[in-house]
């Protein structure tokens, strides 16, 4: 048998996509979660050692769904529910969660799929604020790339969005709304069991223009539901424009134990 | 060509191993850097979406090299010089690094080598507190090992320190001393051409007993001369146990623009 | 003599009106400061003493010129000098103020004077967003108000801007500018020698529409040149209401070693 | 009749004790609150301005109950319910207090009252880690100074402990326990009807050796049955030297709207 290794090994080496967003102050993020800083306690000649060394080091303050992200199970419950049937309230006692934690996310080497969903539609733009992305849709981009859906596959749904990163509050959509997958395009997408479903968006949703962030149908079904992780904010442009639908798929959660979501670095390997 | 896919394709899946040590409040980590603190400003409950859907979210607090991390080559220089004769003055005017910040360092998913040091040396408690690891045991760890070291590698260094994590300030060491690389054989470690070397301390050096970090020859040799990433407080105990030395090895930092380093949870992927 | 005591258990009780706003999450506050966050890393519940106790604690993260607050001598500078010739370089060596800092503003239990400009002025509404104060409204409110000033007051200027701060981006006025003393007026009150100033405005200037921040004149004379502090985002309206223009004021910084400013909650003592 | 205006206009001056201890890094705290770290974002010359001005700031991150600092009466629970029969469970949803909030205490401008217990019992030493001081002590201390209590004072408790606070972790007290008030005496205390009380200790509490923070008694009496507010980690060093039992008090919490306490630099008016 080939391992990944040998692979390696016996190639020029691997090309890397990186699926993540830059993280710096001003960086469209939603304002449920706490800013993202990063500062500098000590610079370069603050205090120097005694053979001219010196090192500057950082402190991070930020929210946990804050840039590329990837949620825990435990970020949402419903009814008083996480997934499983497990109480939040018991689970969260302490100030973090026992259980359904990012801890608890196997870090992924397995195969993603993008679904490219605007250029399968037609509509090379993007998708518009408040469009909805429906099983139609997810069936009409997988028969379009020639795609094929296997159990353990990270599901990565383009919708375009990603063209507004730089647009600021824009990216944001309060007004406009947002493109994403809706409640039974989630339902589609857990039927084919994947470890995790990803978007270009802030949030995994369709929002509809004015709508905010009143319901979240999509988080329900993925998280407490299916037990589907949700990674968001994600860089699908990189793979759009090379028009890569297939390639390993590598996201290893920071081990905050008890946290309800982590910042990632995800990454497509495609040689 | 199998490309890293196909392999991983061809094969049952894969099976990972976690070199990142837990994240949590009181895990050991050096007083040099911000306390690690993880709160969640909204718990389940805390507001009700009318569907009955609720969501918790986190704050991150944390400084940059603590829990298992890598350092840019910005966070050392000497006598004002990071690596490539940069001006470290220049470089973090405004607050973060400009250049050799954190998101310089390549994702990586490369080949990794494990040194058991101790295990090669006939030490199988492991090293202890001061001891210092030369060239020579590095060779002889690779002669016994029957390791090949090639360039482009990340290099693993296990001390058996790691032994300690969950003893506290042992851990810091700061009357016992660490065990670790020191100057020499962080040239001999450089000559072999690394993207990365780790350890299985808090700091890649050798610490002498009550020395504290008054100076940091490995730092210096591979962030600043040599232009080596440095890989901390990873957990090589996994990987020692199953006597495994060479691995598909993954790292993705955080995408934290300017910084000076950042939390990382690497992988070894070893089918 | 009669001491401040002997005058308070003489009278029935103090009234004390209080300056500040209130910090809570989405009040006004300049994107130049770390964003103002109160979480609760332990609430009720999540720890049970053995005899039923129980205890909620917070984590406060803020930028020091968030809320009202005032600004220590060395948050400003010009051309590489703070007050009294004193290099900004050698004084932030190592992360924190060796002099200027928060620590060296003493604590004030002194006269205070409400300017009230606005009233003076025959505006009642207030200022407008770019209305520069002058000497000669400021002369005009003395003479108006029939108020004296003395060395050691503590000197509040109200424009009336606070009538915005529950407008939320309209206070920080990045379109709007924003009502203040300039140059000429901060030479004006430095001439009374007072031991600080104060304002109703985010900034202790006036600001023009769409100007920003790009010249702080006022700052330059009040802290680099002259050795006055600096009060922002007070509450005046409460003084104002009551045609109260002179009262005991106090006000204790927070003891924080080395700070460029804090939050505060100044009181006006007005029997 | 006088006010405290023409007091302080009759006098030279007022002379102003600061009741606080410096706020910085390594400070002891307590190890249940985040650790205090400021460090500056924004340092002089990271940006110039076109006259040559230039602005440092900072970023505060701290625990509410670290340093000098208040406890709002929300901050205990008893079995599930705070001061009045508030029940915590509720007042705490959102993540801030709804009630028994820091803002909900009264700036305070009264009457002051220091107790010297280590002078009155004759050790001038101070009291030893366990001692607990009885209402036998509170008396006698009374007596000895021959100080009068009233309702509305702050009644400052001075056990010695003070003289460890350059002393690091001995000041925690951890092993050694900490002197103070224990449940009698915080009732004897409350009789005399205080607004607040105050202590020269992390927790206004006697802790035994060893015992830690395993009950507060004390707390429980002041906050939640009696509605009386704590002041924790005061220097009452520079009263006790000086023989100042009365004085006019001064203490203005920060506006942290729903905090369980508040840093805070309490002030002794003395003439």
């Amino acid at each position: 048998m080939t391992t990944l290794l040998d692979a390696l090994t016996a190639s020029d080496g691997v090309e890397i996509l990186d699926l993540s967003r830059p993280m710096v102050l001003g960086m469209p993020q939603s304002p449920n979660h706490p800013q993202y800083r990063l500062t500098m306690p000590r610079r370069h000649g603050d205090a120097l050692r005694a053979d001219g060394g010196s090192a500057a080091n950082d402190m991070l303050t930020t929210g946990t769904h804050v840039g590329t992200h990837i949620d825990a199970l435990g970020h949402v419950s419903h009814c008083g529910d996480l997934y499983g049937g497990v109480s939040a309230e018991d689970t969260q006692r302490g100030g973090r969660l026992k259980t359904h934690g990012v801890e608890e996310i196997p870090p992924m080497v397995c195969r993603g799929v993008l679904l490219d969903v605007p250029t399968a539609l037609g509509r090379p733009v993007g998708l518009d604020g408040g469009d909805e992305i429906t099983p139609d849709d997810l069936e009409a981009t997988v028969a379009f790339q020639r795609s094929e859906l296997r159990p353990g596959d990270a599901i990565l749904v383009r919708s375009g969005w990603g063209r507004l990163w730089d647009a600021g509050s824009a990216f944001i959509g309060a007004e406009s709304g947002v493109p994403g997958v809706g409640e039974a395009g989630a339902q589609w997408l857990a039927d084919h069991q994947p470890i995790a479903v990803g978007a270009d968006t802030i949030a995994f949703e369709c929002l509809k223009p004015g709508a905010g962030h009143a319901l979240l149908p999509a988080h329900r079904v993925l998280l407490v539901e299916r037990g589907v992780f949700v990674i968001e904010t994600l860089n699908l442009e990189v793979l759009a424009q090379r028009w890569i639908h297939e390639f390993l798929f590598v996201l290893s959660p920071l081990h905050l134990v008890g946290a309800t979501g982590s910042p990632v670095r995800p990454l497509a390997v495609i040689s």
